[in-house]
């Protein structure tokens, strides 16, 4: 039987309120088990361009990665928010280790090509993305790794990439050793029937469910592509995807997702 | 036998021209065998204060490390500085990973005590700060460790600690199961007799010849604390201590500290 794994995923939503965040990281430092933690950006960066009187490049409505844009990024995602997170998960008896693509070529990126669009400094992940081997020798020594949205190209560059891309990325190619959980925390308590009442949660959802929720129209907007995520990643083996809320993953109010 | 270990410390001079940084890195990720590098700042952190129109706190002359100093050093030292070196290392074929103390826990400092001046976040350390069990298992992995100058207190608060004290403590602990050189890298040649030419480095420095060069002020002012650091090293076991310019690390022309 594979030994099991649970990946989180933490977003700017929690990031930009340190109590809220400093509850999330009590929680996960009581979750058992070997584990991971990916964090995405939050608003730091781009308050601190603002400050600079630096505006930030926008092209239909998605920000470009220019160059001073990557440097101010890299300096929060990898610098203040990695490093404080693993302080903190460190006072909480949790041994983390924050990490970049580029430490240990942990994930090797590919800058996105130019089409229509250049999105600038932005790496995109494959399967072959992910040092599986490393992580797992990390993980053997007792370490929660701890990644951040910053990763490289193997040829010195570093790149911006989505965090909810690293934590599939990463569930996914884990999934051969690891029996993996893959839980995406965010600021409500799962897939919820009516938007308006947290208590509206949908417990459970397979495929089937999904192309009917997804008809029915219950499921939109903003909830469909974590969930194309979400099956995608069941697909490639992960065990389960959770979607809950970050304040609340010690209790059973939550959306779990599964193939059948 | 102990294996062999070299340790390299670069300071901001470095840091702060990137073709000079480049070219170093070029010739370090050329040196043989297990080897860590430890880097200090730069004038980065200094000059985005200014830009946000932040006055450090001076006294004394030395900087005062107040909460948003020690914010914008992690940025920098922790994010920028620390990354885009491990990105290029990586690119070069080593397979660097960039480590605050707080990361696994590798090195625990002491927040330094208020007695006449109030430092602020500064970290100082002792002969238990440095994990030698987890950077063993990294060069045992192959990894090169990267050290900035960030470490923590364990209760979840970043601090700023001198590189060169990181240095030389790392080489200390680790001298126990390496053979290690530790080699303090900045912009002259090793110690000269007379300032104003490059050609009149001392090759061979032990601590009675030091004796001697302190007294008779050939060694004065600022290698005055560079030394007594080195020689402490050596007396802990560090098997050489070698100073030279970071961009001549390949050749022959340097100082080489020993104890007899």
């Amino acid at each position: 039987m594979k030994p099991q794994l649970k990946i989180f995923k933490i977003g700017g939503g929690i990031i930009d309120h340190a109590p809220d965040l400093l509850e999330f990281l009590r929680l996960f430092a009581k979750v058992s088990g070997p584990k991971i933690l990916v964090h995405g950006g939050g608003k730091g960066a781009s308050d601190m361009m603002a400050s600079l009187g630096i505006t930030p490049r926008m092209l239909n409505g998605r920000r470009i990665t220019d160059e001073v844009t990557l440097d101010i990024v890299t300096m929060f995602y990898a610098g203040k928010t990695n490093k404080q997170i693993v302080a903190v998960l460190q006072s909480l008896g949790v041994n983390a280790l924050g990490l970049t693509g580029a430490d240990g070529n942990v994930i090797l990126a590919t800058k996105r090509p130019v089409r229509e669009v250049d999105y600038g400094f932005v790496g995109d992940l494959n399967e072959e993305s992910i040092n599986v081997g490393l992580i797992h020798q990390l993980l053997t020594l007792g370490i929660t790794p701890v990644f951040c949205p910053i990763n490289h190209d193997g040829k010195g560059q570093l790149l911006n990439t989505n965090a909810d891309t690293i934590a599939a990325s990463v569930a996914k190619a884990l999934s051969r050793q690891y029996a993996v959980e893959l839980h995406f925390c965010f600021e409500k308590r799962g897939v919820l029937t009516d938007v308006a009442d947290e208590k509206s949660v949908i417990s459970k959802i397979n495929l089937f469910d999904y192309a009917e929720l997804k008809e029915s129209g219950i499921i939109a907007d903003g909830m469909l592509p974590k969930l194309e995520n979400a099956f995608d990643a069941l697909q490639f083996g992960v065990d389960k995807v959770i979607i809950e809320h970050a304040l609340f993953i010690d209790e059973a109010l939550k959306t779990e997702l599964c193939l059948t």
